[in-house]
């Protein structure tokens, strides 16, 4: 079954104790995308600038991604840099420069509103929403947000929360969004609001999956060099989501298992800057690491 | 086999949103055999005050707990006041009074020196090095210890350090002990001094044992109702050594399981404020719970 992902198409800058990229690409719909495409076909929109050069992700389009949703438009691409503390959980933004992203308005091409699967990365709900108009009733709606849309656009993110299936949050998230301090508590007060599944992403202590009846605990891969942990959210969020796409089945077992594939390729993703470790991973190290999981928390 | 436990007793006046209670027995000493109690003997060296109220642990008494090795000194018991934070995940220390547990000089009873486990609590390294010297070759050794003597004992640390088996520290303790960031880094440098186990201690993320050729990782229990999060740590290294000196087997399976039972054991704890929880706990109960924490992480 085919994705469709909307989000952000970025040059960034990333400083870490292991070295510095500059102007490298990424974003949310990219990193979503390159993860994706293990397993379903991707259909990416966004917007870049006329500087972007396309040949850095030629190799998405090896891989099922379709980039026809991708608009070119005058200016630069949307440009981040940030600088990651030594013990790789914390970062400072260095500059954002939102360029042509400022103006995006996500243009859902006729060929792209049939797709099952969709993810909408994190952008202001006031365009998730208009995504959500544009497409033909989805199997699945998988939502990203952050900080700064949970405190800045409250009324069109509820909304928008009410009519997805999956919310892909962090802790710090989660409690903003209900104002509850336990987790637990807090996954089961936004269950009532209209999604049936909630991921908690926690980094390096793995993510956490919430249904009304299912409580799914996953480990983090002890990744021994995390040389850029940029993209990690939305790779692991292109691994879960392409795993359900190609599956195309989403019972309780099958939404573990892409917890599971999600935690994989972000674990993979974080061993290099931008997409290098992406490129080259092939099907049978993911399967090789999914049983290293299964390891992991035996008894 | 029976355990030896070494440590702090200490009457706590805890703070948390879900109330408050003052001059509550605690210490390291009395969670961790409070907890090691539902599986095997535990024979407990200490100190406290002549207005330590021996009626308050008395419940310990019917569980194999032998408390011939609480020295009665003239003064007042250990006294520590804390207040957490909402999140449960940090707190402020209001006081610390060490009262009789300043001249602590554990003498360990002649009938206490052939137990086969030792636990060495978190009190001063020349002490833990004291006791170590003062048993007849247990056969598993396990260490708690915290921030203030890897900074301010260090010397006499890295002896105990070296002639331990197991080590039980949290995150940054370990960093702190090695210097280096990544904690599997770190740990497979703690594992070339001595120790043959390292237990990463997570809190509410759970906890990760590594060894020289086994990695498991075990979830924390989604407690929703998180009362009071005093002795969670100790109360898992009870649960943990008291399932291994049951079991009396080392191999990797007992010890993966002996994590999931110290798990298992330290998210009652946190359910009720002292022991509260630990006294009315039956042996069915941890069972249940222990089959819980399976199905949270099988896929």
């Amino acid at each position: 079954m085919s994705i469709l992902v909307v989000g952000s198409i970025a040059l960034d800058t990333v400083e870490t104790v292991h070295g510095r990229v500059e102007d490298a690409p990424g974003g949310s719909a990219l990193y979503f995308s390159a993860a994706a495409s293990f397993f379903a076909p991707v259909n990416v929109v966004g917007v870049v600038g006329e500087d972007f050069d396309f040949a850095e992700i030629e190799f998405l389009k090896a891989r099922q991604v379709d980039l026809r949703g991708l608009k070119v438009e005058k200016g630069q691409t949307f440009r981040w840099g940030g600088r990651y503390h030594a013990d790789m959980n914390h970062r400072d933004t260095l500059f954002t420069y939102l360029n042509v992203f400022e103006q995006f308005n996500p243009d859902i091409p006729e060929a792209y509103r049939n797709s099952r699967f969709l993810f909408l990365a994190n952008i202001d709900p006031d365009l998730q929403l208009n995504v959500l108009n544009s497409v033909n009733d989805p199997r699945l709606t998988v939502l990203d947000t952050m900080n700064f849309w949970i405190s800045g656009k409250r009324q069109p993110l509820d909304e928008v929360i009410c009519r997805v299936n999956v919310l892909i949050l962090n802790d710090e998230e989660i409690r903003e969004l209900t104002g509850i301090d336990n987790i637990h508590k807090a996954a089961r007060e936004l269950l009532t609001r209209g999604p049936e599944v909630l991921v908690v992403k926690k980094g390096e202590h793995g993510a956490v999956m919430i249904t009304r009846e299912d409580y799914f605990f996953a480990p983090a891969y002890p990744v021994e060099q995390v040389v850029d942990p940029t993209g990690a959210g939305d790779s692991f969020a292109g691994g879960f989501v392409g795993y359900l796409a190609q599956k195309n089945v989403l019972t309780p077992e099958c939404f573990r298992q892409a917890v599971v594939y999600g935690s994989t390729i972000a674990s993979f993703n974080v061993e290099s800057f931008s997409f290098e470790r992406l490129k080259s991973l092939q099907p049978e190290e993911i399967e090789q690491r999914v049983e290293r999981f299964r390891e992991m928390v035996r008894f």
